[in-house]
């Protein structure tokens, strides 16, 4: 049994963005494993794994986080389970993947949808919540809900490639999912629990998609506690 | 021996961005090709594909049009050579990273770059050249010339997944090149053909792929007639 420390808020929402690309690879993978939250104040609850944030793993005697590398581990340690990657070009095209993720797309999807997580922090966590979001984008969380308009446009630029391929492909990866469209997707759902705006609804392409990935694995994605 | 109808210019620069993928995937293949020169006013030289655009190629009695097609036909009919892709995940992965390329990189690119290409064009080309970018940037060359400055900026952002990525591995397919890696390099090549700044030089991961590509394949693409 893998174990995997993420986040946790009100009412049972896992909101945490990386954990759900190691939530869905872990599903990919069959493994079974149990889901721990934990309170964005608390690290205590991680000291073990050296850092202090989540994803992290516990799989037998070896701890892993960071999401992009729990998905290398989990491809290494079982390479007879479907793949993550389909080999090492495709291993290495996810991580371009994975970075244009983190770099262009939630460079507007962050400041759009971040401060929506805040309803779901208790008291405590609130406060470190809203520092933290002014932190990365110099903003405070009022002044980004006045911009929210801009930065929504400017994630739908963001994700004009993956529009176009998602015309040709069912997945990024190709006829089947794999972790590039984990680490896409996980952005989308992280706005669907958090209750940011639905974005991809009235684009056919993003939005089959999108359902494609919250069915999969017996719809593990679209079972969480989510705000829509 | 293959043929691959390209755009020709001034001082026999081969500067059709879409044409260097279809150059480096046939010298990636190893297959021994021609290459045609093509004035951008005639069409005539290519009514034979069918349509009005470069890349073209003929291998025996196939002809096959547009850098996407060509390369997909070549992965098809080629098995046993270097692979274009790594694979089936690897192949769904490059589409993204190519329409990453086009709808990304050249949003910034081709408004920085593309006025540069008027210089190597006849008389007679030039004003088709000057519509055409008039017509896909909605303004003057002249303009585009003041405006380089703020374009060059967007440039660099957005090919921030590619500076992150080639820190961490030489070329964005791995360890090796491949077709995604020739997608972007050709807006790089093309800008070194036409004389538009070297945004590269300065920045050590993005500079030292760059040279990897020019490189490679006995110095195919660093031998070409080019600004620098």
């Amino acid at each position: 049994m893998i174990e995997l420390w993420e986040l946790g808020g009100k009412h049972d929402r896992r909101y945490s963005l990386y954990s759900w690309r190691a939530r869905m690879a872990l599903r990919h993978k069959g493994l079974p494993t149990t889901f721990q939250p934990v309170r964005l104040t608390d690290k205590a609850a991680i000291a073990f794994s050296g850092d202090t944030t989540v994803p992290v793993i516990r799989d037998g005697d070896t701890v892993v986080r960071d999401s992009w590398a729990i998905a290398t581990h989990l491809e290494a340690r079982y390479p007879d389970r479907p793949s993550l990657f389909g080999g090492p070009t495709g291993q290495a095209l996810a991580r371009f993947v994975n970075d244009w993720v983190d770099r262009t797309v939630l460079a507007s999807a962050f400041p759009a949808f971040a401060f929506h997580a805040l309803e779901l922090q208790d008291e405590e966590d609130r406060a470190h919540f809203g520092s933290l979001i002014s932190r990365v984008t110099g903003q405070a969380p009022e002044a980004l809900a006045a911009q929210q308009p801009r930065h929504l446009e400017r994630l739908a630029r963001a994700v004009d490639p993956a529009r176009a391929t998602l015309k040709r492909q069912p997945f990024l990866a190709g006829a089947a999912p794999a972790y590039a469209d984990y680490a896409l997707f996980s952005v989308f759902q992280w706005g669907r629990i958090i209750g940011a705006p639905a974005v991809l609804s009235g684009e056919a392409a993003l939005q089959g998609w999108f359902e494609r990935l919250l069915d999969l694995h017996d719809g593990h994605a679209r079972a969480t506690p989510a705000a829509w």
